[in-house]
């Protein structure tokens, strides 16, 4: 499926956020984007796939994907979604070429079935990267693929400060291992933890003019932040994107 | 304090949202007004007064209440606002003509200790007509400054369904009151609720590019609501505003 035309001035209005230095030379340019109802929810429910986001900032977020080394999902999205994690801008006529990270910890996605693995075989796609905390014996199965399971030793996620203190380990090992810019695409408890981590480089939000109503997966941060730097808003067919910087007081 | 000037193409924008005849004939045009976080929250907390949007939209609010006969706010927002409920668009220098109204149904605003209370003895606003269930003995007050408590028998307000029953009243009563168009502005569960009432006729949104956090007060429907119609957006210096109609689906 081709996507449409990326809008000629959405592309100018993103080139400020997109990857240059990042605020910490130990870490890659973070970039953390999601869409949104106006009522702020991802998702209508756990585990459920939404389409939110009007077919020109789709477009988007594969331009965006086009624009950066690595993506990064945490596993409830690998789960709910089984998502492609590819880049098809500015059409999927070639392979994809983005490097695609999991955060596993738990090692509960099981990658050889899952459509990244269908694409791996047809070689339309890069096998992933896993961020885990644990061994898991498939075979041999993803580094037969190209991939590969980063060993990490997280702490519990139970308590916010133990996941920022995890970010800052993840960040660090993907740097480690060359990559220079990750778009961070959620789920929900990443994006949340990540608007309050200061690791952030860029945040380019898609809001939709839905709502997905009190019992969707909610975008809100544990604590308050300031008006976002750099601030715009581009507005589409039936889209607004914003984009801004983090506040420097949020770390 | 003087306003600042309202943007020539915010103006053009509105106009289309703006009362005309309502859908249901026996009630006022409803036009349902909030400005939100990009998380969705309305204030920080229950009961705090939170600064969301731009000069420019705060002046497009007054702008608004100029083009309604009513402005209809809760009891929890007169509660944590104490507002003044008064049109200064496009200055201060006249008197407000807008016709304020305050569902109160249990009879905990107390209208003698409000700041529109002195504004109404300064001859700078009009008095507000209390929406309640409950006769309370004022001295005479509330009349004697041309207000008055309009006496409904309201439903308990613990369920969704009674609730709007409630709203279905309060609307025809504004009508017979001859109300043509009132402007609401929350608070949060009158947001949440009206939004799946069937009630509405127009929505207008500010949303500012600051994150409340978890601890706000959040605008979120019971109900998904399928995508607005007649959508459109406009951004100013930092806030873009969304306005449109419900879908007609959702009653």
């Amino acid at each position: 499926m081709s996507l449409t035309p990326l809008p000629e001035d959405l592309k100018e209005f993103l080139e400020p956020y997109l990857p240059s230095a990042p605020k910490n030379s130990s870490h890659p340019f973070v970039t953390l984007t999601w869409a949104q109802s106006l009522d702020s929810k991802i998702s209508a429910a756990p585990g459920v796939r939404t389409v939110i986001s009007h077919a020109e900032t789709k477009t988007m977020t594969h331009y965006l994907r086009s624009r950066h080394q690595a993506i990064l999902i945490g596993v409830g999205t690998a789960l709910a979604d089984d998502p492609k994690l590819t880049c098809r801008y500015p059409d999927d006529t070639k392979p994809s070429t983005i490097f695609p990270f999991v955060v596993d910890p738990k090692g509960r996605w099981d990658y050889s079935k899952s459509t990244l693995y269908q694409l791996n075989k047809e070689k339309k796609a890069w096998a992933p990267y896993i961020i885990t905390s644990e061994q898991v014996d498939d075979g041999g199965l993803l580094e037969s693929m190209g991939g590969r399971r980063i060993i990490l030793p997280l702490r519990d996620s139970d308590s916010l400060q133990n996941r920022l203190a995890n970010w800052e380990f993840i960040l660090s090992a993907m740097r480690g291992y060359g990559v220079e810019s990750v778009m961070i695409e959620g789920g929900a408890t990443i994006i949340n933890d990540l608007l309050v981590s200061g690791l952030v480089d860029s945040i380019i939000t898609t809001v939709g003019p839905v709502f997905l109503g009190s019992e969707g997966v909610n975008v809100s941060p544990p604590s308050a932040i300031e008006r976002l730097r750099d601030v715009r808003w581009w507005t589409g067919v039936q889209d607004a994107v914003v984009a801004g910087r983090l506040p420097e007081e949020t770390t």
